[in-house]
């Protein structure tokens, strides 16, 4: 069962009409219709050994846990407005609060995006089974459960602009911004799979640490996207989200997908997989009309973001990645899913 | 440090006018203004083998992480609207999900309030470290991390009849809903230092496993209660916010504390501990006008709901605990903070 089999199955049914909820389980963002204001919801949660290395700087992870939250908010082109912070710690240490929280809220204030509530909790170790509920409850010393961060971000959206996954349309052209797989290639030297010098490793690392939500472009792109979403799993899943959810396909252009010098001095296969099924970019992915390119050009410039043209959409359903002379490229991957067992 | 000390040195900011946030960091909800609209938000985070058995019921772990949320939200006085959840999970059990999804829903669907969205991820082992990350990204089987669960939930309170924990004055009223102190001890006697009949037992763990949010209570007190908050760190400990968010003192009778049968079985030091430091009962704890009595009663018993006039505000600061002469009882304890290291 993959994590997408899980949240159909079990936590997805029919949004009832007349509710706050427009748009709830399955899209980046819930949309929720408040009165005359629309305002976008994530959540997200991470978990050391999972989502960080244990031992990664903390202010870097307070950056990262509100960031992936804020690129959602940026697929559905909100403007951030608060966002609420449940964290679980092995204890209480006050050189790592200081850091996480200095991470958090620096990313936080440059786009006023102000903490408006939270709950903090001490993770039990995994010995402290059931007899030993007694002692978590006197506060037992000892090792203790992974950090885990999960934010919830909410936003807010002009009614009339609003956009999620379900909008591409058959012709419309397929966009991501700034460079895919940097983030994948820092995991894959950590797993000897490939090697960089010392600067390009740093910051590909940046890439994983500290990703920088596309608020600006999200916000640029408002009217103009038919479709987005962030590339958070990779770009093939992510895009295959869009695809299901607009009833269409996709013929992506292997050589337009943006990548790094430092990935592309990599063997092909390295590449394909850090830039087409490597998570952790959070870079938008969009589709928009033939006719608005010179307007999503002039839209990523004013956002201060390249953006590249790297496919289109298709009726025949299905994605397909395509070489320089136009033929399909067999792959061995899709995304990443955390439920999967494995890469499927 | 305690808990309370760590979210005030580390991510207590002043709220600047003229955003969403009327009230933030400090409140069982923060509440917006969003509009004409003024919604109460709230996140609580769960943890296996801090909030809950291992092996709990898969049906109430779903009902206890929304109605802790839900709490917070009658608290305000708000009705639920939505809520979101972040699910960390060490693997995808169906049968465990489809449990899980039970209990959630159909505590979800009683008071109409829709999940929205969120995410789920898989927790790592505590073995999965720095090289290992590698591994987790490719789903490494193995022991997993614990449970966790955090739901933000939303509701929706008229902006005329907002409360919270700073409203309370002197010569108000203290009163709390239902009866305090089962929760912990079902929790006394799972680390042997109470004993009850099976049948009691149940009833208990019934408190501590399915607690009940006070939602039509929350919502019948509306321009009664001056201020509220919900009984989950133990009487003593919330009573003590109210009183410091209101600048106030109060006595409590403690003849007047509501305790059920099994527990006004046990041990006087046992009543005092479960009902005045226990946690997980999930009852409102109120204050209002004397001239409010007949209006208090009639509001609860409308929601279907005792609730026990406890004491009174008072202009000395501090929390006194009187004996059926009047005579103030020292105890040993106060309420139970996940990082002092012990009950203080």
């Amino acid at each position: 069962m993959t994590e997408f089999d899980l949240i159909a199955r079990y936590f997805t049914r029919p949004v009832a009409p007349g509710g706050w909820v427009r748009t709830g389980v399955g899209d980046d963002c819930a949309l929720l219709d408040i009165g005359a204001t629309t305002i976008a919801i994530t959540t997200d949660m991470l978990i050391e050994g999972r989502h960080f290395f244990p031992g990664t700087d903390a202010a870097a992870i307070g950056h990262k846990a509100l960031a992936v939250n804020l690129s959602d908010l940026a697929a559905a082109g909100a403007t951030p407005r608060c966002f609420f912070l449940a964290l679980g710690m092995p204890r209480a240490d006050e050189q790592w609060l200081a850091g996480f929280s200095a991470g958090l809220f620096a990313l936080a204030d440059r786009y006023d995006c102000v903490l408006a509530g939270g709950d903090t909790t001490r993770t039990p170790t995994l010995l402290e089974s059931a007899p030993a509920i007694a002692d978590t409850h006197q506060g037992a010393a000892g090792a203790a459960g992974p950090l885990t961060i999960s934010i919830t971000a909410l936003g807010e959206v002009p009614r009339a602009q609003v956009r999620g996954r379900d909008g591409a349309h058959v012709g419309d052209d397929v966009w991501v911004s700034g460079s895919l797989g940097g983030a994948a290639l820092a995991l894959a030297v950590a797993q000897g799979e490939a090697a960089l010098a010392a600067a390009e490793l740093r910051a590909c690392r940046e890439r994983l640490d500290r990703p920088l939500p596309r608020i600006e472009l999200g916000i640029a792109l408002r009217g103009l996207a038919t479709a987005a979403i962030d590339v958070s799993d990779g770009l093939l899943g992510d895009l295959g989200h869009v695809l299901s959810r607009s009833g269409v396909g996709a013929i992506v252009d292997w050589p337009a997908v943006p990548r790094s010098a430092a990935l592309r001095a990599q063997a092909e296969d390295v590449q394909q997989r850090c830039a087409l099924a490597g998570g952790d970019d959070y870079e938008l992915l969009f589709t928009a009309s033939t006719g608005s390119r010179d307007a999503v050009l002039a839209a990523a410039q004013a956002a201060g973001v390249e953006v590249s043209r790297i496919g289109r959409i298709d009726a025949a359903t299905g994605l397909r990645v395509c070489d320089a002379a136009g033929r399909p490229i067999a792959l061995p991957f899709a995304a990443y899913d955390h439920f999967a067992g494995g890469v499927r």
